[in-house]
C-alpha cells in the first residue's frame, strides 16, 4: 500500500523530561530447567572448557559479555512441580523426577547451590527465585525462604551450611509462582485462589525476611481471555504485600491468509507490549488509589521474547515412557528480523523505564536464547545477543528519557498505522548520550535526525541490517549477522543535530560523546 | 388394590434398533479395604486354599465364574484418608492406621502390588484405582500415578520396580476421590472447591499419562439434596479433563407405616436407577452444549447394589479405643428377592448402555456382596450372585437392543404405577440373543411373549424365584436359592415368538439361538 | 467532672435467680511458645528448683496457688507455623525452627509429652490444644489427635508410647486454629476460607474422637473490622460440629489527646468485655435458630487481660539474622489500677457464665502474665495474680446469681455513664456465698451494701487498693502490693444486710458465711 521510498523521523533529547531512572534489573535474564538451558547449557561437565563445577567456560564468558544482571531461576512452567529439596544436597542422591512442564526427566544434578554458584562465577549475577504455587503452598514456600536466606542456628540454614553454603544466599526477588493464570500450568487457578494463596505466602515470607522482593504473578500474555480481570483480582489481595507484578509477552509471525507471514505487524511487536505495559500500569494505579495506598509496584516483564511458539514443537511428544533427559527443545534459530523485533522490544522497556522495574529475556541458553552451545563443541552468538548486549553495556545505569519522537508511520494489519521508528534516548551513566532506534519498516530506509542538548563531539552507531531478513547465526556460520559501523551517521555539532540512514528491517545503537 | 391373577407383556427384538455397545466395564465390581473385603474375604494367609501370595482359591474361582471385570480399589470411604505409599514396601514395615471411614484399624498388609497381582490371578481383570481427594491433593495424587504407570527412570517408578513390580501396572481408569459431596466424607468439599481441585488433579494427571480415563464424583445418590447442582458445578470446571462422571445408588426396602416392608416399591428400584441415569446424562448433555465441547462424558455408575443401610449397624461403634481390624461389617444377606432386584438394576444398566460405560457394583466380597466366605472355612455365592453371573455370561461383548417393551403395570406406593416386567434383550457377540426380564409382581405371574427376528431353533430359560421371598444362601444352606430351568419357554419358530411364565417376584434369563 | 466524694451501690443476692455453673474452665490459662513462658518460665533445667524434668518448682507452687484449671498450649499465633512433630521424641534429635510469629527461634526442647508432664505436675490441670490451620491442615491436625488420643495400635499411638507416654494424653479440648481472622496470622484465611477448613477439620477429628470439645476461631478482638460478620460465616459452616467459638480481649488504657492515660474509661474495660459476650451469644443464638438446631454453643474467651500493646515492643525487631531464643517479650509489669482492671473482667465473665464456658486469662508466666520468674532466680506474683487466686478459689465449682446492682455511675469518655460498681456473687460450692466487686472510680470511695438471704453469721473482707495506682510488684520489692483485710465490713445478721467501704480503684473479695 505504502509507495513511498524513504521515511524520515525527528528524535529530540531533552535532559528535563526524564522517564526514570534505568533499573539495572532491566537486563536480566531466565534460566528454566528446561530443554539444554541448564544440561548442556550452562552445565556441562565433561565439556573441554568445563571448570571443576561443570560449569562451562565458553558460555559464561558469553553471558559476561551479554551483560545480563538478574537471572530468574528454576521456572517457569517447570516450577510448578518443582520440589526444590530435591536438587539440594549429594548429587548422588538426588532423586529423578518427572517434569511434567516439558516432558522430560529432571536429573536434579543442578539445583539450587550450583544456581549460585555459577551465578558468582559469571560475575555475582543476581538470582532471582520462584517457589513453586502449583503443586505446593505457604509451608514449602517459607522452608526454602529459611533455608536460603537465613544465615544460620536453624534446622534448614544449618542444613544449607552442611551442603555446602555456609553464608545465605541472600536472595531479594522471589515470583510466587509462575503464569498461574494458564490452563496449561501445574497447579492452575482462578485469579481469586491464587490471589488469596499469593496474598498468604507473600505475608509469610515478609515474616521471615521483610526485605525480598515479591513478584506476583500478572498474566502469561497481553491476550489470555482473562488478561486484565486477573490483575485486577490478584492485585486487590495482595497489593501492599508485593513490589512487582509480572508481565509475559512472546512475539512471533502471525501467518497470513495466503500462508505468508505478516512480517510488518511483527516488526511492529513493540507496539503490542507498550500497550500491555500501559494496561497493566493503569490497573496498578487504580488499585493503588482504590486502596488509599501508599506502596507502590512495580511490573516485572519477567518473560519476553521472540518465539516461535507455533511453528515447532514445545514439547517432547506425549507417552508414558518417553521422559528424556535436557531434550532439544525450543531452539528457535533466530534471524535478522527477529533480532531487530529483539531490539525494538527492549527500546519499549526502556521507553517505560519508570514502571518495569525488572525485565528478563526468555531463555538464556539454547531454548529461545541468545547464547547457543552443541553439547561438547561451540557457543556461539544468535543474532538477536548484540542489541541486548550493546543495550545492556550502554544503558545499564543511565537514565531513560521521554522519547520526543516524530516518524512516518508505517501499514500494519494487526495495529494498523504504527510508528516507521521506534527509539529512546538514554543520558548515560557516565554522561555521555546512547539513542536506540529500530526501522520497522519491511522496505524502506529512513531518514534519521536527532537534535541533542548541550556540546557532543562525536557520534559512533552500530547498525543490525541483513538484506537476508532471514538471514542467522549457526553453528556453522556462526557470524553470518552481526552489528556494522553505520557510516551514515553525521554529527552536526554547532547544531547539535546526528543525521543517520537506517536501513529498513534494522536496528542501531548510537553512541554520542 | 391390583386384583388380577395375571400380568402379560410383551417385547419386540429388533437389531435395527440398536442401544449400544455393552461396555465390558459395565461388570466391575468394587473391593474397598472395608469390613472383611480384603482381609478374610479376597486375602487370608494360612487360609486352607490360600496361595503364597495369601490370596484365597476358593474366592478366585467364584470371581472367574461370577465374570467380574473392572475392579473398583481401594475405595469408597476409605480412600480419603488413605496414604497410598503406606501399602507398599515390606510388609513388615508398613504402618498400622486409622481408617476413619469404617473405624477399623488397617494393617496395610494389603495394598497396590497385592491388589494388581490379585487381579492378574483372576484372570487379569481391570484394576479401577481411586486417588485421595479428601485429605490429600494434586502432589499426592501425581506421584501415585507416577509409581503406578510411569515405566522406569524416576524416583517412583524405580521404587516400584524396587518393590517388585518390574512393569508399570497401567492403570488406565482413574476416580478422582469418592462421594466427595457427602456430609460424611473426611475432606467433604461444595461442588465449587471440589470441582476446581478436580480440575487440576485432571490436568496434571494427563500431563503424566494423556491416556488415562478420569471419573469425577458425582452424587452419592439420586436423593442428596445437592444432586443435579452438584452435577452441573463439578462438570462444568472439569469437562474436558474427565470422561466420566460417578453415579452412587443403593436400593432397600422402606418401611410402611405399620413397620411391614414397602417390597413392591422395592421391587421397582430399577425405575429410580434409570431416571438417576436419565438425569445426570441430561446434566451431562446441557455441559456439553453450554461448553460447545467435542468432548463426550459418560457416567460411571460405580456402586450400586441392594443394601440394607438403616437395617445393621454400619460401622464399628465408636470409641476411641475401639479400632479393629476387619471386623465384620455391611454383610448383608440376600434374598431371592435382593437377587431380583439386583438382576432389575443390571437390566436397567444394559438398557443405558450408551450412556452408562462403566458400573462397578458394590462390593465383590463379604461386603454387601455376592460371595461371602467364612474365615478359614468356605466361600458360597448369595442369590445376587446368579443374576449377575448369567448376565455377564451372556451380555459381554454385546450389543443392547432398545427395548420395545409393552408390559401391564403394577402399583407402587412410591414410583406409582410402573411396569410389571423390565426386560431387555442383547444381541450376543457370537450372534445369539439374550433377554433378561424380571417381573416386579409380588403375587401375580406373567405371560411374557418376545418377538425375535430371523431364523431361530432353540430357547433355554432360567429362573431365580422361590416362593419363600426371604429365602436366602448361608453358611449352612449354601445352595438354597439358585436359578432353575424355567419349562413354561416355548418357541414358535414359525412366527418367531416366545411365551414364557414368569413367577412373581423372579428374574429370568432366556438365551435364544 | 464529678463532684461527690461517695458512690453508693446496691447488691441484692438471691438464689432463685441463677446465671449458670461456673464451670471450672473459667479459670484457665494460657502458655505459648513465646518469650520466656515456656523457657525459663515453666521450664528451666538447672534452675536451683527445677526437678530433673526441668519443671521450675516455684513456678509449680504458684501455679497452684493461683488454682489454674485448663491450659491452653501451645499457641497463639505461635501454633500457626508449628510441627507438633518437631516437639516429640529425644530431645537432641529436635529441630530447631524459626518461630515467625515472634521472630524467635524455637528450639523445640519443650513439647507435648513436656506440657503434659508438667501439667501433671501442677496437680493435673486440663491441656486445651491447638492445632495449626496456618501453614497446614486437615491432615496433620488428623495425625496428632491420632497421636494424643488413641490408646494404642497404630503408627502414632504407638509412636507415642516409645516416646514415653503409655497412656493417651486423652486431650479434650481443641482449638482449631487461632485467631484467623487476623491479618498478622501466618495463613491468615478469610471467614468462608477458614469455616470451610474447620468444618472439615472438625468432622475429621470427631471421626477419631466424637467426645472432643471443639473450638472454632471466632474474632481477635471486639474491634476487628470483620467482628460480626466473620462470626456469622464460620458458624454457619462449622455449627453442628464446634462446642466453642473463641472470643479474645485485650485492654489498656488508651492515651487522651494530652498524653496522659484514659484511666477513667479503662477501669470500666469490663463494659466492653460484657458487650463483646453479648454479641457473639446473639449471633450464637440467631445462628441455632436459623440452622434449627438442637446443639449450643458456647464462648471459649481464651484469651483476655490487660497488656499493653501498644506501648512496649511486642516483638524482637525484625532481621533476617536476629532469631533470638526466648527473648524478654510481653513482660508487662501490672500495677494495682491494672489488677483491678483484671479483677473486673474476672467479674465479668462470671456475670456471663452461662454463655462463657470457658476462658484462659493470657498468659501463666513472664508473658502478660500474674507470675514472672528471673532466670536462675526467684518467681514472684504480679498484682493481677490476686484476683485471680481468690475468684478462683471461692467460685469455682459454685453458682453464679443474677447480679441485681443498683450503682451511682462513673463518667468514662469511651463508655459514657457506667456503673460505677461492678460486682457478682457466687453461691459457693460449699454452699457459702462469695461476693467480687470492684470499685471503677479514680476517685471515690463507695458505700456498698450487699443484702444476702437466709442465716449468715460471718463476712470476711479482702481488698486490692493502693494510693499511687501504679504501685507493681517487681523483682526488689515482689509484695508492694497485695490485698488486705477490709476491716469496714458489717454484718446486720438479722436483716441480711452487709455494708462496706470500697476505696477507688479497688477490688474486693467477699466471704460471707
Amino acid at each position: 500500500m505504502d509507495q513511498q521510498n524513504h521515511l524520515s523521523a525527528r528524535l529530540v533529547v531533552d535532559d528535563d523530561f526524564e522517564v526514570g531512572a534505568v533499573q539495572d534489573r532491566l537486563f536480566g535474564s531466565f534460566v528454566e530447567h528446561l530443554g539444554r538451558c541448564v544440561y548442556t547449557g550452562i552445565y556441562e561437565p565433561g565439556h573441554p572448557t568445563a571448570d571443576e563445577s561443570g560449569f562451562r567456560q565458553d558460555v559464561i564468558d558469553l553471558v559476561r559479555e551479554l551483560g545480563v544482571t538478574t537471572v530468574r531461576y528454576p521456572g517457569g512452567n517447570f516450577v510448578s512441580g518443582y520440589r526444590w529439596e530435591d536438587g539440594i544436597g549429594p548429587k548422588d542422591e538426588r532423586p529423578h523426577r518427572l517434569d511434567l512442564a516439558w516432558h522430560s526427566t529432571e536429573t536434579n544434578e543442578f539445583g539450587l547451590h550450583e544456581m549460585a554458584a555459577w551465578l558468582a562465577a559469571t560475575g555475582s549475577n543476581e538470582l532471582m527465585e520462584a517457589v513453586n504455587l502449583g503443586t505446593r503452598g505457604l509451608e514449602e514456600a517459607l522452608d526454602l525462604l529459611e533455608y536460603a536466606n537465613v544465615p544460620e542456628g536453624t534446622e534448614l540454614s544449618e542444613q544449607r551450611r552442611a551442603n555446602g553454603a555456609e553464608k545465605p544466599f541472600g536472595i531479594r526477588m522471589w515470583c510466587l509462582g509462575n503464569e498461574m493464570d494458564g490452563p496449561w500450568q501445574l497447579g492452575h487457578k482462578s485469579a481469586e485462589d491464587y490471589g488469596k494463596l499469593a496474598a498468604s505466602v507473600a505475608a509469610g515470607m515478609r515474616q521471615i525476611d521483610p526485605t525480598v522482593e515479591l513478584v506476583v504473578c500478572g498474566s502469561s500474555s497481553h491476550d489470555m481471555p482473562t488478561f486484565g480481570a486477573w490483575e485486577q483480582t490478584v492485585l486487590e489481595k495482595t497489593y501492599e504485600n508485593v513490589d512487582f507484578i509480572s508481565c509475559h509477552a512472546y512475539y512471533q509471525p502471525q501467518r497470513n491468509d495466503d500462508g505468508t507471514r505478516d512480517m510488518a505487524s511483527f516488526l511492529a511487536s513493540g507496539v503490542d507490549m507498550d500497550g500491555f505495559i500501559k494496561d497493566v500500569a493503569a490497573i496498578i494505579d487504580a488499585t493503588k488509589a482504590r486502596l488509599k495506598s501508599e506502596h507502590d509496584v512495580f511490573i516485572s516483564f519477567d518473560e519476553w521474547n521472540v518465539w516461535y511458539q507455533g511453528e515447532e514443537p514445545s514439547k517432547v511428544p506425549e507417552g508414558i515412557d518417553n521422559w528424556p533427559v535436557a531434550p532439544h527443545l525450543l531452539e528457535d534459530v533466530y534471524s535478522a528480523a527477529d533480532a531487530v523485533v529483539f531490539g525494538d522490544l527492549l527500546i519499549t522497556l526502556l521507553k517505560n523505564a519508570d514502571r518495569v522495574h525488572a525485565a528478563c529475556f526468555a531463555q538464556l541458553v539454547n531454548v529461545i536464547a541468545p547464547i547457543m552451545t552443541e553439547p561438547g563443541g561451540p557457543a556461539w552468538r544468535q543474532t538477536t545477543f548484540y542489541p541486548f548486549s550493546a543495550t545492556a553495556r550502554l544503558a545499564k545505569g543511565g537514565t531513560a528519557l521521554e522519547p520526543k519522537l516524530a516518524s512516518d508511520p508505517v501499514c500494519t494489519s494487526r495495529y494498523g498505522e504504527v510508528d516507521g521508528i521506534n527509539a529512546v534516548a538514554i543520558r548515560c551513566a557516565d554522561g555521555t548520550l546512547a539513542v536506540f532506534a529500530t526501522n520497522r519498516s519491511l522496505k524502506d530506509s529512513c531518514e534519521f535526525e536527532i537534535k541533542v542538548p548541550g556540546t557532543v563531539c562525536a557520534v559512533e552507531a552500530n547498525t543490525l541490517h541483513d538484506d537476508d531478513l532471514f538471514a542467522a547465526n549457526t553453528l556453522q556460520d556462526q557470524e553470518r549477522v552481526v552489528p556494522h559501523t553505520n557510516d551514515t551517521a553525521t554529527l552536526d555539532a554547532a547544531s547539535g543535530t546526528i543525521r543517520i540512514t537506517l536501513p529498513p528491517v534494522s536496528w542501531t545503537a548510537l553512541h554520542v560523546r
